[in-house]
């Protein structure tokens, strides 16, 4: 089977090839009319098992500013899903109506099983709380754009940093970026896990950890904002006590530089006051439109093979061993193959992620 | 911020502006393929927070044969919205993905509320029992085609006047123009509600409140037919026995006079009879496509820059008083200033225009 | 009114025509790029009041692929029809709006009564468990990519034979070539019905009847399975009894010829095991992509006036006597004619063709 370009997760490609990406997109935003024809005759098929409109319509405003058509579904209980069928057939058989597939699934690992089965790229749109390639992309334009570069920055990261799959995504890819430091801005419960600062760690990144805005914004050269569930905290009480230090508004922009950004991947609902909105520093809208720019730039490099295609599961299967993360997707599928990357007594899930101890 | 023309409310632009899109609209219907590239690379987004296929497919059919192209959604459960987000960051985001905003919203003021944070012209496909402008135009584009023209026309309007956003639409549209006569036809408990036969008295219009089609449909040159609600009626036993008086059907039709026509916005239950369909004077299905020119026409107009660019918000913020209208968007969405319009002691809500007596 | 090309049922047409449509479909399948803008400028609506991803997918995929644009519904809960429009008014208005409609509802008999109102061409694409011509036109063309033509085949057939529609269609349409010989595989319970053995015997067609698949595999040109859904079965320990006999794998496949073919409508669920798949004679894969040619051979023989314009009624309406099939769309919609033919005492419903004897 030929291999093709999927997009997965961001490190299965080298930091030149996001930069590759990067600056296609800046190329793409300079002069958007250059391209209406790039894509003329192909179709993008959006596969989205749970809503997301912002992602769905970012991705279908990209396809048809390339000249390309959209096919899809945004709802699952419309789909084959609903009468058993695998993910990987929906992918196989989608994947002779299109030239490329976008897809989100709640289960994490699903779009990797789907594009196992696939005849065309896939992109990743979302699988649960593991990765969202495509908004990371977004980030790192609109801190190229903003600040002319990825190296040398001081990001404060701010709001739920436990549970924030943009955040760890963006951290991991930052990292491999160089003298960035991070200033890592939430409650105690809601601070970042230890697996993501193994990693800056592992790369020598520069951290710290703080409970307030105030403390740290007169530092910071971009702000990056994100939403904090009320489930997250234990109380209402816990919520509303906290949310005075997690909001942004005017008061504290003021001591903020004037060149600092704020970013956040929305949609927000009251993190960011509205009047925030006015200052020239918000970024946050400009950094939607990126996200049309950069998923522009992914859909040129995949399709006219700009970028390598690396393997999709570099382990084996393990049948007798389970995945411990009961939102993989090899328990809603039980005949997807358990393949792992093993490394000593520690074995990979090739799907999520997850770590499993070997016996 | 650049002035956009934002289609909300019929009556921010001229009778001359109406004429213009009205007599573009019969241009592009003698001969659509000469249009079928001028919105080449343009897209339409539909923003539809509740369900009306008719509407959203007569747009995307426009868009489609301006050689446009549309995305969108029409199920408020698979958007943003559910995560809490407001509807002007929705607008601004969306903005950024098209060249042109179509959004139908239950509440009232919605649309002007998105209007307000769009960077793309925003058109107002049904904000609640507020507005419905394409409507309207669809039906002036009807009469003008069948009539020769909106002037000096007897036009009986029968049905629920109490509650019908359409009728209220079309009287004051065609209060504008001159020598017509309205024959308002409907229970007592349903008939024209005294707000707009204060326009039609203030405008010199001449009209008239009958109950029954019968003793009218000799005199009319057009009859505005619209459905009534069951549960408008006091009762099942109240409901059928008024029927009769409002259903038309091939004996009503007998007394009409050979060049009269008739209207219905649709969709209609069986406020008309099937009869009535074979019988040339029976326009509504023709007022359906001609929907689509009136929305190809208005699109060009807004694109193309040839409508004017009213302000949006004439008024103040007077954020001590509320607007008294439950489905006024200023309840859904607390961060929107409490703009209104001040004549002496009546404040009008500038999003969805309800009354309040200032104290 | 003009008789257009309506494409309901596939016995509308002569063999020569379906042998028309499926060699344009291979023409296009050998350079697809040769017909991208043959529909430019036309529009497909699709009305699912049903869910049915696939197949919506492909119609949309096709008609892109010739250059033309989609619209379109598929939850009727946001169409006009949750406000008792009747299937035929949607039919004429939406037709008013595109150039090609596709319709897929529960109810039998419900697309012809859309085609009786309809000012453009309308497109079966499964009326309740009555016909779905556009699957049968896919698996004519795959067995003749397959196996060189229509004649002289040995199919089995295995499955739900009972309520099967894809199974009825295939081997009506098949009766209709020579030298066929079907051997039909299923449980006592689930097995073909009499009228559809009528038909065979009628056209003089081979056929037998066996319990599993074992004992007839090493025979066959053609194994075609399908899904038999678990709620058939009278029971889980009856299912669970039954399954080892209608699930293929690879062991029952190494006794198949060298050249048998497995065809599937999909989705399947376990009866095909995913082990097959590997397997050089599993084609069901390539027939959900032929589906995709087929879909654009039929649209073009159709907007290109290319087939005989059939008359949907060749009866008379009979509004004495009611259809006894509930399924019926007259029995959802009371203002249709009761359209009946009429052989000697029996009457066939011109819309489900439900036969009813009269007294």
């Amino acid at each position: 089977m030929n291999r093709l370009s999927h997009i997965i997760d961001l490190d299965m490609y080298s930091v030149e090839e996001w930069n590759m990406i990067i600056s296609t997109a800046m190329e793409i935003k300079k002069d958007p009319s250059k391209y209406s024809e790039r894509c003329k005759g192909k179709i993008m098929a959006t596969l989205f098992y749970e809503p997301s409109t912002r992602t769905q319509m970012s991705f279908q405003s990209a396809m048809i500013r390339l000249g390309g058509s959209i096919i899809g579904f945004d709802n699952p209980s419309n789909s084959s899903v609903s009468k058993g069928e695998t993910i990987g057939d929906t992918a196989k058989i989608v994947s002779t109506y299109s030239d490329i597939l976008v897809m989100r699934n709640p289960s994490e690992g699903s779009v990797k099983a789907a594009a196992l089965h696939s005849d065309c790229p896939v992109i990743n749109a979302g699988d649960g709380g593991h990765f969202h390639p495509t908004q990371t992309l977004t980030d790192l334009l609109t801190l190229t754009i903003e600040k002319g570069g990825l190296n040398g920055l001081k990001i404060g990261l701010c709001g739920d940093l436990k549970y924030g799959r943009t955040v760890h995504s963006l951290l991991k890819a930052l990292s491999r970026y160089k003298d960035n430091e991070f200033i890592l801005i939430s409650t105690n419960e809601l601070g970042l896990p230890g697996y993501i600062k193994d990693v800056l760690n592992a790369r020598g990144c520069t951290y710290k950890e703080v409970n307030t805005i105030d403390e740290v914004i007169s530092e910071l050269d971009v702000l990056y904002m994100t939403r904090i569930q009320k489930e997250r905290f234990a109380s209402e009480e816990e919520y509303n006590r906290q949310k005075d230090v997690y909001i942004l508004d005017t008061r504290k922009m003021r001591s903020a530089k004037k060149d600092m950004i704020v970013m956040h991947p929305l949609p927000r609902v009251d993190e960011i006051s509205v009047e925030v909105d006015k200052d020239p520093r918000a970024k946050y809208f400009e950094q939607a439109g990126n996200g049309v720019y950069v998923r522009m730039a992914l859909i040129l490099c995949v399709l006219e093979g700009k970028l390598s295609t690396p393997e999709l599961i570099k382990g084996k299967a393990l049948n007798d061993i389970s995945c411990k993360n009961p939102k993989c997707i090899t328990h809603k599928e039980p005949h997807l193959p358990h393949y792992f990357r093993v490394a000593g007594d520690i074995a990979e899930c090739e799907f999520c992620d997850e770590r499993t101890l070997l016996d």
